[in-house]
């Protein structure tokens, strides 16, 4: 047998169901906030992504040379290619310009649970201003297709990379050796960080104040005793989403994300249930158009791991499940066959889910396949019923049979 | 400025919104029918395709190495997909199985006038019987398909393999000469056709038979002249068609397809509007399961060219276009600022879709934003109506302008 590659997955029949009832739902939601959706291709230049991310993201792309010997790459993630998008066609679009994608990436690595080598992504963008607004009405959204989800325990944690590069840097820290710093903070891997800060020059005191920075997570009055441009700027976030009618979110001075990219708020979303792997969305506010050739744009975005979220749903309960077949239709002999197929035509113009008896196969046969395929209804098509215009319908929930006129059949159905 | 890879596209929101609504549209409609949504990889093995293409598929594949020394390809379509889940996971689901995919296929060619690299197919499988029920039941989908979009000229023409393959069979012909004259016939070539023919040892009697027979295009009832196994088969098909009420279809007995693995029934769907791409839809019955390892399975399907025919859709007029954005938001000063934030977190709460000024821009600005996004609704949130509990509403369209007080607000939007 041919198997599918490695790290890759098939959907069922059942599991698609799901998976676009939760694709639909983010999107309705996106679109409520006035957001639209783009789509950009499968596969890119290699160089968009090094450019972003550096040199050492090739060993963990599905990276290939095509037939005219370009680098080509698997898209890794969707706001590389969207930002490439944006400088190459959307520049004169009115800002600030919303946008939104849902769709597949990839990345070379070992498989591991919940992890795939092809994975989901539902994110978005809103370009054009770095102000408080801005960063409220992306963070507002992720907070509220979170929401709708249906998860309920799940964490929103807010934070403003300038707060620790702010003092890094009034610390005599330059960028280069920031980075690493931030890097270790970020993963709260605070026996690295001393060192490193050491090396760097900081004093004891300054590195205490650093360490304890980071500890700062809870509810937004925190940040009252605290002040500066960064803080100002988190507060006013805060405020927004207060408007919003979005409470549940909470400050947290030690979120990095570990990016360079990154300009100003930054933040993650995590669920408690899915463990060691447990944050499902992440964020913040970065300037990406002058690395793609265009002018310098601030933007912020985030993107949902579309698996995670779903698979932390599953933990928590049971996902929504519906049959849309309404009806099977079943004749009790040959000369039924083709008025069970009329009667199926009819009732699918009539938008009621239909399905026929396909195999010739007996009454009991076909009772079951139509039990095996979750059919709300079988229709039992009969010559003398037929003579006089009706069919037997029997729910198959609850096992109750009736006569049933052809002209009410589609009433008797909804 | 970094370019998208060549034959690929980017999609706009407005392009989305039209594509999602025929997406949408093709899957609520299979679902009616009784049909369930997969989804496979977008890369599988290499083999899977060459297995059931030949090996010549290579050269038009984006095939490559991964890093694991494998031969992976982008699908350059989903039947064999399909058929490979099928065999490894599919098996002990009831029967017929019938079901739909959607998604992206690859194919490395030059590109061209509504021919992409990165291009998407809709399409079925039912997987069970070579029995006309079946056939006609995957037609019938494709009709409906079709006729749903809104495309109003098309021709479905239906034919049988059968019907060439045992004439050339009984005039002493092998499986391996009449591939190459069955593929000219496929394409009208006849004087390319005939002389095969005649090196294949055929009457010129029986030649002109053959070539007469691909000329046999037009109503079902020009069946009713011929006979045969494969006749009678076709026979059955176009009378359930008609039971189902799908009367907008013609047999055509040259349809042949030029693939070797069809076994029965083959039908294509052109678009005249679209010139000499002008095939939409095409399908057939045929067994690939045993090749990738499974017990021999029938099964019958199509793909509809889903880029193909959207283009057709938008030639033939206009594609519909909606704007979910019901309202924007606009303060007059700063002091309303988080009463407008407010606000549209209730709407949005409510399902209303709705946008806010988050430029801090004055209001004469905000209504041109407003008019370039499609809003239909401006919301303007000024001091003195706010303190009498209420906003001025204007609409965009009619430039109508009334006093809402809060608490009518989403009925007024409505």
């Amino acid at each position: 047998m041919i198997q599918r590659p490695r790290g890759t997955r098939d959907f069922t029949p059942q599991e698609m169901e799901t998976r676009r009832y939760f694709e639909n739902l983010f999107r309705r939601e996106a679109e409520l906030h006035g957001f639209g959706e783009i789509a950009t291709p499968i596969f890119e230049h290699a160089e968009l992504f090094t450019l972003k991310s550096g040199p050492n993201i090739i060993d963990e792309m599905y990276a290939f040379e095509d037939k005219g010997g370009r680098q080509i790459a698997l898209r890794p993630e969707l706001t590389a290619p969207s930002m490439r998008f944006f400088v190459n066609e959307l520049t004169n679009f009115p800002r600030p310009l919303k946008i939104f994608y849902y769709g597949q990436c990839f990345r070379y690595e070992r498989p591991q649970s919940g992890r795939y080598r092809e994975f989901f992504q539902f994110g978005a963008e809103l370009i054009g201003a770095p102000n408080p607004e801005s960063d409220a009405e992306v963070i507002g959204l992720a907070a509220d297709l979170i929401r709708r989800s249906g998860l309920a325990n799940y964490n929103i944690r807010i934070g403003h990379i300038g707060v620790l590069r702010g003092k890094l840097s009034s610390g005599g820290v330059v960028p280069e050796e920031a980075a690493p710093i931030l890097q270790k903070l970020d993963k709260r891997l605070y026996d690295e960080a001393r060192p490193l800060m050491q090396e760097a020059g900081l004093s004891p005191a300054t590195i205490d104040d650093i360490v304890s920075t980071t500890q700062i997570i809870g509810p937004p009055d925190l940040l009252e005793r605290h002040s500066g441009e960064a803080i100002d700027h988190l507060k006013q976030v805060f405020a927004i989403l207060r408007d919003y009618g979005i409470t549940n979110v909470e400050v947290d001075l030690g979120v990095v994300r570990g990016l360079d990219y990154y300009t100003g708020i930054v933040f993650e979303v995590d669920a408690p249930c899915l463990g060691a792997e447990k944050q499902v969305c992440g964020g913040g506010s970065y300037s990406l158009t002058e690395l793609f050739g265009g002018e310098k744009v601030f933007s912020t975005g985030f993107a949902i791991g579309f698996d995670r979220i779903l698979l932390a749903i599953e933990k928590e309960g049971s996902t929504p499940s519906r049959n849309r077949l309404s009806a099977y239709v079943v004749p009790t002999s040959e000369n039924m066959r083709h008025k069970a197929f009329a009667i199926v035509g009819m009732l699918r113009k009539e938008g009621v889910g239909a399905d026929v008896d396909l195999m010739r196969r007996s009454v009991g046969k076909n009772l079951k396949y139509a039990d095996a395929v979750g059919a709300r209804h079988v229709i039992i098509v009969g010559e003398k019923e037929n003579a006089q215009g009706s069919v037997t319908v029997r729910d198959l929930a609850s096992g109750e049979q009736k006569l049933v006129r052809h002209s009410d059949l589609v009433q008797a159905l909804k």
